[in-house]
């Protein structure tokens, strides 16, 4: 049986903000069988995660982060990989059978034609919808409990500020923070996403960081005791005022620096003067390294999930046709929540 | 018996580059004795360490500095505090008595009225010259060993990148580290002071900073593999240039950010995108949070000094008068090691 398989590639690199003119979707005929011998599937994708980093790989140098495969530089016209969830339509590796659910790197297409290295794994959903495998509980969510709870490293009380708050990291980090006792502040960029961090995720303050001239001022007005943990999302300007409200021994976990991504002159002036003196810790992080809390995150997310404790927050696009514009959203600001894209129903 | 006590202070504030037309010697007359049941003492001053953090108690805000008494803002006229040694002339604290060796906070001046909360400590000179005490085994030395051990946690045969070499605390980074096992390469800024790092004191290499053009290929030369560890004492472009050539899990200590002291415009723009990917931790740090070491520090460097194993890198000046000079010499870089002031032979 034959299908056409439609996948997003990129025209050219791209260098500075992302437009949907520098992808198109490319078709192409696949055969639903696999020789075998090599252990290959055909996954049909359901869900594609939409993840900032992914614009480092459409750089025209090579990008330093090679951590999980298939993660370097992208090559124009080829498939884009990322984190996803996907069916099982055809399985010549003996761990996996048709219609598993998997999640792992699936192509920024309808179909993954994987192989054993890219190391997919099998998702029990345990009654919870498929989409939250590709955030809440995939890459998004455990950056965000990776990141709070191994990186910051918090104490009960103490005061946490998070960046792009209502993004699919920013909006969990400050729901861990509240369900284990933090004080937490988020700032994002629009009216309604202050009100739902406030009134739906349960944050103790939140505000519109382009209604405020004075960032520094602003996280004083926000952190009149200073701020112990800041999730850093964005880099910048925010690191730099963040930095000048910190309390001694205050944490900065840098999970990413998205005005540094589409603009590389956009680069933090932190003052390493209040770095010395106050003792601060300055910690960028990757979720392969934190695996050994993998199974912690996993159980404790899922019973909060069946508990109604989180509120998941998701932005769903539909269809292949979508991922372009969905990628683009992300570095203008306008996803609430996790952006994805639905490819499939089943 | 009475004395004139000549004493260092500022004229005004400072918030540039010190200039000795800044301080002034203000004499006073001493009487050489104790008003019972205060435990105070009089201390003769003997060395007088130089340190650029002074510079921040000079500026015309509050730094945000406290964590050790008597080093908050300095205000003008009144006597300055610093780290030295001294010989205690009259005791009215009865865990000192006359010509005991002390070290601790004392006055740039030539003798120090101390108040119990002073906290000076006894010193056991164990054959060694005094002038180690304000040095090698004083505050320079502890701020080089709590940093590399218990900031940098180093491996051994870790790559070492040190600033400000042949300063006070770099010199001993570098050679704690060789004796550790790592790789070392300095930085300094004269082709005498490389030459002293290369031939003296062991470091693998150096270079004179002044001579590079673009620091982040000169340290991509020395540190083909790159860089795991960075003693940062400067801050500024160097710190930049250092990021970009870190290993994964690279560690910087900052000890000291010289540049941003004097000109706070020149703040380092490290990339965090860099500091995200390769997960690098910037960490500020100061020794009074790392008094767990200090046995090990002073036990480990004493036997070191007594073997020969680490060369002393001293600095000294002569006179209570030469203080200004001798301070402002930290900030043009004219010092090679340790700078003090002996302000009298016993």
């Amino acid at each position: 049986m034959e299908v056409t398989n439609r996948y997003t590639v990129i025209k050219h690199h791209i260098n500075g903000a992302p437009e949907e003119s520098d992808f198109e979707l490319k078709p192409e005929t696949l055969t639903l069988s696999i020789e075998p011998g090599k252990k290959e599937m055909i996954v049909k994708n359901l869900y594609i995660s939409m993840d900032p980093f992914q614009i480092n790989r459409m750089k025209d140098r090579s990008s330093s982060y090679e951590p999980i495969k298939y993660s370097g530089s992208l090559i124009p016209g080829e498939a884009i990989y990322g984190p996803g969830v996907g069916k099982v339509v055809v399985s010549d590796n003996p761990e996996f059978k048709k219609d598993d659910i998997v999640s792992g790197y699936l192509s920024w297409g309808e179909y993954t034609r994987t192989k054993p290295e890219y190391q997919l794994t099998k998702v029990d959903t345990m009654g919870l919808p498929l989409s939250y495998h590709s955030g809440v509980l995939g890459v998004s969510g455990f950056t965000a409990y990776a990141g709070f709870f191994d990186v910051c490293k918090p104490k009960k009380g103490e005061k946490v500020f998070v960046s792009s708050a209502s993004g699919s990291v920013g909006n969990l980090v400050g729901q861990y923070a509240k369900l284990f006792g933090c004080y937490v502040v988020g700032c994002a960029g629009s009216k309604a996403k202050v009100d739902l961090l406030k009134e739906k995720l349960g944050f103790d303050e939140a505000f519109n960081y382009k209604e405020e001239t004075d960032l520094k001022s602003a996280l004083k007005r926000y952190f009149p005791d200073g701020i112990d943990m800041y999730f850093d999302n964005v880099g910048g300007k925010m690191l730099e005022a963040a930095i000048e409200n910190m309390n001694t021994f205050g944490r900065v976990a840098v999970c990413g620096v998205i005005s540094e991504y589409t603009n590389q002159d956009k680069r933090a002036g932190p003052s390493m003067v209040d770095v010395v003196y106050r003792r601060l810790t300055i910690r960028g992080f990757l979720i392969p390294d934190h695996m050994h809390i993998y199974n912690d995150f996993f159980s404790t997310t899922v019973n909060y999930l069946k508990n109604g404790k989180i509120q998941v927050l998701e932005d769903i696009s539909h269809g292949v046709e979508s991922i372009p514009s969905a990628f683009v959203s992300l570095f203008r600001g306008s996803n609430v929540g996790k952006k994805m894209v639905q490819i499939a129903d089943d």
